[in-house]
């Protein structure tokens, strides 16, 4: 099997079954779309939170206790900003900082992000493609009880205490997806589309708020499966089911099913989710889908493809 | 005695001095012109290496074993970044990449380099001002046998190999002198301008390059003091007494007086030296002038303010 596999992600959870994906896969059959919604500038310097969090990870350099950031990580410059009066409410540390400033110059010297994300993953000898969802700025806002919000003031800087009324990705309308993912989409070679267990509203969402990406998931002829980012009602991580339930949603796996059901072939959730009552049309697949081990990673990507060629098979 | 002292400085040998001043003067006495003409900007970076070798200096921050650069620095940022791909000739630490990148955001939000400068010196409890010569970009070149280059390029990267022919301090001609720095050098309070035993050639000449500055120090009422930064035919560090040959002067401390000789009253060399001849209306002052503690700094910044103040008593 060559064939190709697409997968829309955010930063921790999503990068987790992205890189089991990389793993079960042959080298270069993978292609991750990530989120940009997360992107700011900090002390003068572009920073990609996700993108970057997909690059540590398939590189092998990822934190593996917090998930983000860099393993064998030091603090210097932060005690040395501290000291110097300076902005410290968002923590880089000194080898991430490498990453970030070498963006900036790059796009200050007029690449776009997605060349530079290319050329710094084959730096560091990654085989799967990381496309960031577009060339363009989409910036995620929050509309507050604290009133509008820019993400990472929402996310890092309060720690997502607001609570959340409506979320707008600015620029999405616009914004032109990157050629590469329009062509990853409409592959007659593509095997699958996997929505990684990322955060649906901050991760996901701003990938389809690109009107021409959510058309061509809609006309794709792969199968398209989303894995669960909430088991039993909680998220694995960050913010998702308090802001399902701020949004007056159902916080479970099955209304995360329902945000994606127009798109999806497949909904992989997990086992104590089994009983749950998804969206017609939609298959469900149950799966110990706690990603705690990379064994784990791997097993949930094969159970993932697995339901794909499933799905594919009594298509054709 | 409450009166205000001018120094000349560039980078490590002016900045040991300078300590040396600011810790015998009364806290504010100290003014340090520093020169810009090492000035560059490296991976999209504003940096300042004698402002920073200042700054470090005065706040007891400076590495104590090679002078610039900052003490109990880590270096994980340069490992990222050769990891990266990036540039990795000039080596940046990770606590030092704290002033460049606090630096770099307050540029490019419109504040002056002077502003910058005083609001990080202030944040570091530092009582001496640190002005720049000017607000305004003034950088060195070198005409060498390997063609014209940039500062760092010949300093860092080439290691002051190439055999130079003649300086050039782009900008200079136009830089408008800082205006602290006028006020500074024509206040009737002047006890003394003091030229550090930085190199003529690339820390002091830039300063003297901007028109008004050397007029400023023609016409001072204040005795004005170099202290030779070479010992017995042998610069302190650098390649100051390589490029005296090269441009066909001599290398002893004499000749570096003879480059001064319209602006000094005092002349400021080793005991080795005492014997050599400077120029006619020169008085010379022999000493010991390698400071290798603190008490040696403080020591020759004694000798220097007892010289001017004998050169004032006998002038009044």
């Amino acid at each position: 099997m060559t064939a190709a596999v697409v997968a829309l992600s955010g930063g921790v959870g999503g990068a987790k079954l992205a890189l089991g994906l990389a793993r079960v896969l042959e080298e270069a059959q993978l292609t991750v779309i990530v989120n940009t919604g997360d992107d700011f500038n900090h002390l003068g310097l572009a920073i990609s939170p996700d993108l970057d969090t997909l690059v540590y990870t398939l590189a092998g350099l990822a934190d593996p206790v917090q998930g983000w950031g860099r393993r064998d990580e030091t603090w210097t410059f932060m005690s040395a900003l501290e000291q110097l009066g300076g902005e410290t409410w968002f923590r880089l540390g000194d080898a991430d900082l490498a990453m970030h400033v070498e963006r900036t110059q790059r796009l200050a010297a007029g690449e776009t992000l997605s060349a530079v994300t290319d050329r710094l993953r084959r730096q560091l000898g990654i085989a799967a493609r990381i496309l960031p969802m577009s060339d363009d700025p989409v910036r995620t806002r929050l509309e507050t009880d604290a009133g509008w919000l820019d993400f990472q003031d929402y996310f890092v800087r309060r720690r997502c205490a607001p609570r959340v009324r409506r979320l707008a990705f600015l620029g999405a309308d616009t914004a032109r997806p990157l050629p590469a993912v329009m062509t990853a989409l409409s592959s007659e070679d593509l095997r699958a589309v996997v929505i990684c267990p990322s955060n649906p509203f901050l991760s996901i969402e701003p990938i389809l708020a690109i009107p021409a990406i959510r058309a061509a998931l809609s006309d794709c002829r792969a199968p398209v499966i989303a894995v669960s980012p909430v088991i039993g009602g909680q998220a694995v991580r960050g913010p998702t089911t308090k802001i399902m339930r701020e949004l007056g949603l159902g916080s479970g796996a099955a209304d995360v099913a329902r945000g994606y059901a127009d798109l999806l072939d497949v909904f992989v959730m997990d086992e104590i989710d089994a009983a749950t009552v998804v969206p017609a049309g939609v298959e469900v697949v149950s799966a110990p889908i706690l990603m705690t081990s990379l064994e784990d990673r791997e097993r949930l990507a094969g159970v993932v493809l697995a339901a794909a060629d499933r799905v594919a098979a009594r298509q054709n």
